[in-house]
């Protein structure tokens, strides 16, 4: 059996949502994991209790410290009983097969890459999340991670991002694209100028070539690469860009009696466009280059997310991701 | 009489929607400018054969060549004879008061620098677009120019966007925010971090801090700061991410009779939205920082655009906009 560990006491929604998220995914039919949840044992037992759930399935593993939102990048080393600490070293330890958190992702990511340790020839993890497009889903590389990065980090983006979507998404022939400012090779700053350079000779690399922010959404690349800094003004400002269109637009649905019955004859095809933006059974991000399975979810997530991540992280592990990852980097040696 | 150079070869419409919107902006009542129309000669006047229109208000400037979106950044310096380097010549040489072109940015950006040149104690000048929030418009800056920028070309981008905003908007105590993945001071990339302890010493900058791209929408900042990079990311991603929205909207609102219903019934209210994010009368972007006015429009823009951007560039010269720029940054020696 798949064993998966939860940090139940990292995020806003911590340890409720959490817990409840883990009871939702294992009443799912196809959701075969077995849990570990990770955090202060009485408080755990406690939120456990408001449910009904096959016990059998989740163990509990005490750990008496909280890494917060204000903790430092190094709270993992500091903390060394916190949730997230004593989690990552169950996957360092390989008790389970992958981790799930909603806590700080500074501490995460840097926790992370020194308890579990990367991957034989990655310079650096990445966070990977899916954005929605047009034509479906695009895997954002870097998410998160590293906010001042070089060439050859965006380099293994590409490569690991084309692992993933493959792997993954089944996407035969993954296109990778380098978020620039201008679509001409010779245009974008020191990084991605020689970025461009490295992921063009690499001839197992569907590349498109530099990828204009506006084409993005298009979907026209299912690899987005770019720098976290970059990855995460993306991220934010879809998510707050989305969230002023959308007050808009109820603000005008609400406007008169007109508009309110126009609004109700378009119900479903409301729903049809939110539904394309808060996409949060998708399950969060993988943080891709490590040895284990790291999976960070969005700081505010609710039941449903810690849902979809769990049903998400089977799936990686079923499809061995961190080893075909691991492949990829080694026959090219 | 305020004389203002049009560059009626740049662009993607020109010259037809540059000279159209240069005849319909004499037509406006508030419009008392001058306008000087450089490029091919014949050209020009064929374009304004086809209007009614006061030829005592404009004159032609001939110029053989033309700088295309292919040409290089030095292009100003290698087409002398082209309708961008002659306009620039012209504000070099204050025949005219200031320039408007819809040309090949890179080019226009270092020929206006070395052209025109830079204001005393200005390092980099910066492109200075407004875009659209939930309170009305926000300053970005920078939104073009320098991609790789420096700690200090981000401090003096937050001093002229101050000033812009006081004195082309009348905003009395401009809120300046640095865009950031996060709001803790420490948070960033090495950029970022230096810039905002720049930013944050200066008592007569109103200084809010990091800016999350999340909060760029919500308008709190009067003033966005961040690099060329991200700037063009930020203004492209908006475009295609709106574009996609509408389109979807357009899909949702002509699926069936009922929504069809539902279409008309929010007509006002759909272009209430629209207009927001199509704000073609807005008048396109000055570069800042330079000795005299330069004014970037869009590629694609058409005729209302261009209008747009005469009646703006007339109210940054009676405002004088670049006089205020420089004596901020000569009282501060």
């Amino acid at each position: 059996m798949i064993k998966i560990a939860i940090d139940a006491m990292g995020g806003d929604n911590a340890p409720s949502e959490i817990i409840k998220g883990c009871v939702e995914a294992l009443k799912e039919e196809k959701c075969t994991v077995q849990l570990v949840l990770v955090g202060k044992e009485d408080v755990i037992k406690k939120e456990l209790d408001k449910y009904k759930v096959d016990k059998s399935r989740i163990e509990i593993q005490d750990a008496k410290d909280i890494i917060t939102m204000e903790d430092s990048f190094s709270a993992v080393r500091t903390k060394r009983d916190s949730s997230m600490s004593v989690g990552l070293h169950l996957v360092r330890d390989e008790k389970v097969k992958g981790i799930i958190s909603a806590g700080n992702s500074g501490a995460l990511v840097a926790g992370a890459t020194s308890v579990v340790g990367r991957l034989r020839g990655i310079k650096r993890p990445v966070i990977a999340p899916l954005m929605p497009t047009k034509k479906g889903y695009s895997l954002l590389v870097d998410g998160g991670a590293n906010v001042d990065a070089k060439p050859e980090f965006l380099y293994q983006f590409a490569k690991i991002g084309t692992v993933y979507m493959q792997e993954c998404l089944h996407v035969k022939n993954p296109v990778v694209g380098l978020v620039n400012i201008g679509t001409e090779e010779e245009k974008g700053n020191q990084l991605t100028k020689e970025a461009y350079k490295l992921i063009k000779e690499d001839k197992n690399i569907n590349f498109m070539g530099n990828l204009e922010a506006r084409e993005i959404p298009s979907g026209v690349a299912d690899i987005v690469v770019c720098d976290a800094f970059v990855g995460n003004v993306i991220l934010k400002f879809m998510e707050g860009f989305g969230n002023w269109v959308f007050s808009m637009m109820k603000e005008e649905f609400t406007r008169s009696v007109k508009t309110k019955i126009a609004a109700l004859l378009m119900k479903s095809g409301l729903k049809n466009i939110k539904s394309k933006f808060y996409y949060n059974d998708k399950g969060g991000a993988p943080i891709l280059g490590l040895k284990g399975l790291v999976v960070k979810i969005h700081g505010n997530s609710k039941s449903e997310e810690v849902k979809g991540a769990i049903l998400q992280v089977e799936r990686f592990i079923k499809t061995d991701l961190v080893k075909k990852i691991s492949m990829k980097f080694e026959e090219e040696k």
